[in-house]
């Protein structure tokens, strides 16, 4: 057997995911653009199934799709103080166009709050106006030192909402409105658990009043934020003058929130469920769901199998790798790299016996299944290893959550989890949302991801930093 | 009656056009950025109904989709002489990022043949490698001095596609190939006639063998280039050292090919059907189909009328208007400003009769059609106003195309064009494929829009300004 080209996990996880992105044709470096990647065939694919299945929800509750400016006055940044002092050092700036030195440069944007609260400020005269429900799907650039791909680019795409209200109540609906959604598109189509919480003030976005995040695991440990929605509160209305008249008449500032997700959620999912042998996709976003390989050594089993493998395509939808000059244990090795869910084997053997042998790509079982009964009995296939790979994670998850109730403690499982494999855990404590008990968690490379919407511990306890009771534990971790 | 907040089109054109982009709610200039705009909802709604069709097309075709980064190295645009030349002038130039200045700048793409062709040549070895047939959805960025809404702004949303093969000949069928994508769209799903041809040595794209080009007429006459499929050669494989290895075994360089259509479709659009009243839209571009409003005096009619209306709507996929506060007349200006196809009217008289009038948004004839009917009817209603544009497209079309056999001919009819509705037509000329012809017609304004693939005329002919044997008329023009 040939050497594989992927790196174990056990061995080097980072290593790991590098080579299952590459050998699953999803993505490669850019060099030549500082921190960027192409978006390959294999992983644009999975991007737009995950693009479909949001923009349908986004749509199902009111939202609209609209496009904005890429280039923004670099102005613009300065006028919310938070915001500007988060983006500044992150920012590309085109100074010259046309030829010509620009006057007052634009910044490549970031995101997009500022721009939006312009036309918001145009578009929104009276409470009638309101709410706006606006999204954008686009790319954004910040400039990053050390990248990864999908997982930390300079550029990446993402969707982005914008949305404006007449209330600080209908504002944080909207927010927690948007949270679930991600979430459950993160468990029920990703099959990636996640922990829905809100974020610390050290960690909020720049210019919010309140950040929420999702908060997966990665296989090692680690937390991936993969999704976050923000109550921008009044801070960008009264930057950009967003005022409305109320249905009283008088004059206010609209509430704002904004949202998104990225192809950061396709690192999430590749470091979720792929392993030594490469990319696992879920069914729900897998591009090609199955592949029939058509074994045959004999010119007269070739016609026979082949004939076969083409109607059986036909009747369930699979794709047939008829590739001539390709043995089947070649075709076998690149699909799984590929990350297709099942893999169809086709024989002499099976065609005599009217099987055929469907295996799985996350727990490798074969199952020989009657050919008449497949296209009945494939897609029940897909739906228990989509149940299979949440479940999995989910055990994961629970398995790799620790309880601290001393900053000791919190450090101990900490080190012992870097030592065991590189990794993490999830250890919830009792944490002050305070910027100074942040830092004390950044000094041991780790920081709070959020305090969990829903408690599912003990309820109040004393803070393992200043001993003030705080109401429920936060989740802290070492994160990408 | 209110004065009209759209000019009408005999009295300027251009005014009229900029009215209906905006009382249409299609997009917004966006004076802060310098000749970009916004894209509102109900633009971008008629973006993503083309974007799919599009898209499915380039799929059963074999394309698949993927992303380059938007910054390119500057250095890049140097390598194939005739493109640097072509673009240099529209560049936004990247300076500065991540606090520093940058050693060698980016441009933002205005194109991505160069990029592309680098990432080309790390991924085709050999002709087991080809053909690569990929495509792009992105923005991309000319600065541009005079901007006009979706016609020309700075910053735009399209697709490109770019494919590499193995021949000239397997290049130049994947050129027309695209070619015919684009008219079948065009036809077919905006209703929009279009002159398939190739373009002058003059006009073709800076850096290609040939060009192909879409033309669509306006109804002021000018011409739109809606679309353009390059032959690319092998000069950018030249460029960037994408050679493989033949069936031959011999080295080679890869025959290219690139293509695309952008958001100046719904410019083009809006230029081929809307009207004094405002924005047409084809039934199959139009995200929203039908609006029932719904029309009473009293509170005891309101009830029954709204209640049926709902259930109509129910039954037919038509939006009811039930908002408060407005008028029915308000209600129908405001649906036929944004151009939905078709609205229904329902008042206690219809109730009772068990009838709904079906109002057709681009002849205005109202249909009485009995309520148990309407939804076999609305399809039909659809396809007929859908194929009604595309008819009356194609007449204006013809009426206005003119043969000419003399420059002085072809002066004329442009002058008289001009003079008439500050517009154009379609002249028909034998002229030369020789830059020093189209120079001439850019004496009078006009340009040579393409040399048409299919001889509708008279065959072979002498040059209006050399008096050589040409092949066929070209297509002369005024031309956004």
């Amino acid at each position: 057997m040939p050497e594989s080209p992927i790196t174990a996990r056990g061995e080097d996880f980072a290593t790991w995911y590098q080579d299952v992105v590459l050998q699953g044709d999803m993505a490669e470096p850019a060099e030549i653009v500082k921190g960027c990647m192409v978006i390959k065939p294999n992983g644009y694919a999975v991007w737009e199934l995950l693009q479909r299945d949001l923009d349908d929800r986004f749509k199902a509750t009111g939202h609209q799709n609209a496009y904005f400016p890429l280039l923004i006055p670099q102005s613009f940044l300065r006028k919310e103080a938070e915001h500007v002092e988060g983006f500044s050092p992150e920012l590309a700036v085109v100074t010259i166009a046309g030829g010509k030195e620009l006057e007052e440069p634009y910044v490549i944007r970031p995101t997009s709050e500022t721009i939006i609260g312009y036309f918001f400020a145009r578009w929104i005269q009276s409470w009638r106006d309101l709410p706006v429900l606006i999204n954008q799907w686009a790319n954004v650039l910040r400039w990053e030192l050390r990248t990864r791909m999908f997982l930390r680019t300079s550029e990446f795409l993402w969707q982005e909402g914008h949305t404006a209200h007449a209330s600080h109540e209908e504002a944080v609906e909207e927010v927690l409105r948007i949270l679930d959604i991600y979430a459950a598109v993160a468990e029920e189509v990703m099959a990636m658990p996640v922990v829905k919480g809100v974020k610390t003030r050290a960690e909020k976005f720049a210019g919010a009043l309140k950040s929420y995040s999702i908060e997966a695991m990665m296989q090692n440990g680690l937390a991936l934020q993969a999704g976050t929605s923000h109550d921008l509160g009044q801070n960008f209305g009264k930057a950009f003058d967003v005022r409305y008249q109320t249905r009283e008449g008088q004059l206010d500032y609209v509430w704002q929130t904004s949202w998104g997700v990225s192809t950061r959620l396709i690192g999430g999912l590749i470091m979720t469920h792929s392993d030594d042998k490469g990319l696992v996709l879920p069914p729900r976003l897998a591009p090609t769901k199955a592949v029939l390989v058509p074994i045959y050594r004999k010119d007269q089993e070739r016609a026979q199998v082949l004939e076969a493998a083409h109607r059986i395509a036909h009747e369930t939808g699979a794709r047939v790798d008829d590739r001539e000059g390709q043995s089947p244990g070649a075709k076998f090795f690149h699909w799984e790299r590929r990350g297709v869910p099942v893999v169809l084997e086709l024989g002499p053997r099976d065609l005599a016996a009217g099987k055929i042998v469907v295996k799985r790509r996350d727990t490798g079982v074969k199952e020989p299944v009657t050919q008449s009964d497949l296209a009945a009995r494939l897609p029940r296939v897909m739906e228990e290893m989509q149940a299979g790979l949440y479940q999995a994670a989910r055990e994961r998850l629970k398995q790799n959550t620790a309880l601290a109730n001393s900053l000791e403690e919190v450090v101990g499982i900490l080190r012992e989890a870097t030592a065991e494999k590189g990794g993490g855990k999830f250890v919830m404590a009792h944490l002050k949302d305070d910027p100074a008990c942040d830092a004390r968690m950044k000094e041991f490379k780790a920081s709070v991801r959020c305090i969990p919407l829903v408690d599912e511990y003990d309820g109040p306890g004393k803070c393992i930093v200043t001993g003030e009771t705080v109401d429920r534990r936060a989740l802290i971790a070492k994160a990408y």
